[in-house]
């Protein structure tokens, strides 16, 4: 059987970036590459080479119409092109995909990462001792609590989340869900409890914020909402600043109403003077969740395990497909 | 049926501290309790109950010979107590517990909490925000790694790691052990792999110390121990600080040979101008792994769970029970 | 927001079949249910009303061509419609779900109640004391073999095996798969190996035959494959008699070169005849595995829970999909 | 370090049975093994020898008193020795052990084949298709059901019990236990609910017999007990007839009462002309459950574990241990 063409072109990701070894190799025994190197492909030469593609894998889409040879896109940015026509991808049935899913494990470490941060105090805790303020045993402890059992509301059940609940899962704790994009049978089937977003922020003991950016959830958790927050509670926020009223939960933390990790920020680089930095019982950290190089390599192996899909005319299961429903409904940066 | 009497004398430990409500209405309802106060019990008076009781509940030993009728004697310190018979109790039957097993969950959630903080590099990344020098995305990810799939060794395979092996399961980190104290068969029956402690040592990416102190594992992680590691390692210190040349750990750890996570040391309080308070790389804890108020409910919990046991002729089932072969090799603290 | 229309027209199966009373008051909260009886709809009636509906669940299809504003079909039956423009489907967005999933508990539950029964010898062994030819212990255990660590081989991997594979967890046993529809990459990405035919049957002591009948795998296991089956193993025939050379399976079984358990026929009922009837090793059972009354309702949860997907505009996640690689690859039963 | 002598006298089980080459060659890297033949050693010979051995391997205990330098007994047949001075042994410290964990996997494998094979009728399915009486589809599958969900009560709460659990996990049932010889606490702790014996069987889809012969519990399942199961639901009884009125369950059987699974018998072999020969809806076995070849060789893996204990003066781990609050309200065969 002849492999077919495909388009590989993920700058601004290098190939070393994304493909081991290993992949690379499995790469070219799976499909023919056309390009495949570091440097952005020519439109021209791209569109050229379109005309015989099967599939392309690229950051971002800069090619213009989608030709119907054209089976799969599969981005590996991170997220779905934003220059895309889907709704021709559509109705041709042409597969747009996302890397997003290769992300999940190490964000979700991360987040399970500050909420213990947080909750077992780690970080005061060493600053402490660096300081020569510590206070030993329980003494240290006031205010540290432990995650076993502790109800825990997830905003947003994606990759990351599903991710995060295997992490949680030997701590016990019953896991409450507000994802407006999935249906309250579908969230229970999946052994979480759907419920409103007020419950959920005043009932969870720890509160992740995962949901993708959104045209309806800007400021999604705004102070209104933010206020529901018991002071005893911890609220994590890992994806993204965009769903939060950042002035508000500025305010509120710096006032101790409640604890906090933050991977996120509503401009990055975060501003030298903003008050963020020395809010009290928080944890930040510099969007550094999903940017560990040895995790990018993940979105290689999904992309290859995807073209062994493609190339055999079978639907490819392991990156996110675009969905009619909410394409549209997503925000997609530039 | 009538209830045995059962001498319940905690000081230095409070009965509030260590029994919820509900367990303090379970012991109520399972035993005769005998003094129940905080106070330590006069030990004249003690030694008149002993007399006449099925059990005793107590933080070390200060009463004597145990008379043959006390089946069961629980210390809810946390060790063995240390002024006792033993020889005798194994003879006459009585059996010896300790509460140790009532500190394996938070203890082993510090020890997660302090890898993943050492691992993910939570504490530099919130210090380097607080101070205006942090770097984003993977700028800020030198030398971040994350914990799925990655080799783990524990030193010890007691309650700790037992519950550390769990919190573990979902990052799918093959597990390597070295305890003298258990036989090799037996930990390849739990699923993890026996290794002597040079190989753990230099073929770990996350090294637990969860070793009980004993006879003969003082400063067991010599500084020719410590040198095994390997440079991108991180060697978790959570119990106990006798097993380790500090000055050793102290040195390397100044010189940046590896990274750490350190709960416990040789002299606490820690002296203010220990080097250590100054290592980089490491994250520091003023031995606050094991002291959580609401974790010590446990340990209520436990020995009226066992307490149902003895009231019953049962054997205790739940706290750590001393072992002919073991219990002189242990150091047991005054 | 005001109700969407859907025509609920499930018969060959009845709305009490298929709908718990919990269910059923779910329905009617989320959609405004057109028909919703018993008796097949009249097909001018259902025309009319695919007019102006977002959905319809049926079984098969008889209403000619698909409105756009159908956003959604719904088949109860357990396979996709036969007489259903699929082009049309893709092109336009409409959704063609199969409630097949909802059978994949129940009957993942039988393979592996077959696989026991042949494995322990359950049904031999409970004829022999009926007869008074009984052996006891291990005089009756000659063939019998546990299941723990044993090798086993899927043939096909959708919902049945899933479900299966949770069910064979707590057994050990290591995982070969073979399913010509999923790429090598993804298999291995659920922690199952990808292995030609002649290698999984070669080389597993228990075979789950679990394929769905494709256009391609007609007598798929022929007598040549059939050979290659261990005479120490068993194969478990579940979906579908299609897929196997039943003559050969017959002769072999008679002839004792392997065991079996056998839920499907190529004739149902089976002509009284067949020699399969009294053939050894062998646990026959009469298309037994999907059809349990109360299992139905996990159809009607699942349809409920995808409607309230389609009534707010969300992708359904339940049901299974149609896919356009694969709908014209697969037999569709009339 | 010189190996310590090790007496292995396992008549009526034969070396080759219990040990595999492997644990053969084990067995003399860590002991050094005096007789380990196959023939009974003289007992004479026998206690000669005894008074250099660390321990004793043995079926039974035909040997006199035990010398204080043996440290360890462990018998090989599933049971603890009959005839020996359990005292005595308590107080010098020798460690009584028996072999019967090694059954559980094989064991609760049968007892989840048994109940699955009745639930899901499997037996009367494959007769009915030898006789040509067979119904398809939903009408073979009156009385059916499945094992999700299902209330579950295990009677005894030992080694076969914490297997089943294992393997009822994927199944999601909730499990209530009857064990008097255990705390309510600790059951609770095991994430399993304590209830009284008539609860259990009332409110229980499924009951499973696991209970060890005890002077207490002789036809403790009486006929008035056995009243209290619904007629829905299923007894599977695994271990032992001693704890049931066998009459009476043989006259509930064949009044079609309810269903059961029976591996065990009030007499072995069963008379030629009992009842339960052909009692309906009942599946029966030839006390096959822990009597495979293959699976007692998990005995002799378990004792080289432990020897490798003995042998370096640590605890064993792997058999179960005589407690002298349960030794003597066993019933122990001859």
């Amino acid at each position: 059987m002849s492999k077919p063409a495909v388009v590989i072109d993920p700058h601004f990701r290098s190939m070393g970036e994304i493909f081991s070894t290993a992949d690379r190799q499995r790469l070219t025994e799976v499909v023919d590459v056309v390009w495949g190197r570091d440097e952005p492909m020519p439109v021209e030469l791209a569109r050229e080479a379109l005309a015989d593609a099967r599939a392309v894998v690229c950051s971002g889409w800069r090619y213009g119409p989608v030709p119907t040879n054209v089976r799969a896109i599969l981005d590996v940015s991170g997220a779905f092109p934003a220059d895309l026509d889907y709704r021709a991808c559509f109705t041709q049935g042409t597969r747009v995909l996302s890397a997003a899913p290769a992300f999940g494990p190490q964000v979700a470490e991360m987040a399970l990462a500050l909420a213990l941060a947080v909750s077992r105090q780690v970080v005061d805790g060493d600053s402490a001792l660096r300081a020569g303020t510590e206070k030993w045993l329980h003494a240290g402890n006031t205010g540290t609590f432990q995650l076993f059992d502790q109800p825990v509301g997830l905003i947003g059940y994606g990759s990351i989340a599903r991710n995060l609940r295997e992490l949680l899962r030997p701590f016990g704790c019953p896991i409450s869900v507000y994802d407006p994009w999935l249906a309250d049978g579908y969230l229970r089937s999946q052994g979480v409890s759907p419920v409103a977003l007020p419950e959920l922020l005043s009932s969870s003991r720890v509160i992740f914020v995962l949901a993708s950016p959104t045209m309806e959830n800007g400021a999604l958790l705004s102070r209104e909402m933010l206020e529901q927050i018991d002071s005893n509670s911890v609220l994590i926020l890992i994806s993204r600043a965009h769903v939060v009223d950042f002035d508000a939960l500025t305010e509120l933390l710096m006032a101790r109403r409640f604890r906090a990790g933050i991977d996120v920020f509503p401009a990055e680089p975060l501003p030298a003077d903003h008050p963020i930095r020395s809010a009290p019982g928080t944890v930040l950290s510099a969007h550094r969740a999903g940017s560990i190089q040895e995790a990018l390599w993940e979105i290689g192996r999904m992309v290859v395990d995807d073209l062994e899909a493609v190339a055999l005319d079978l639907p490819p299961q392991r990156l996110q497909q675009a969905q009619p429903e909410l394409i549209n409904r997503l925000v997609r940066y530039r």
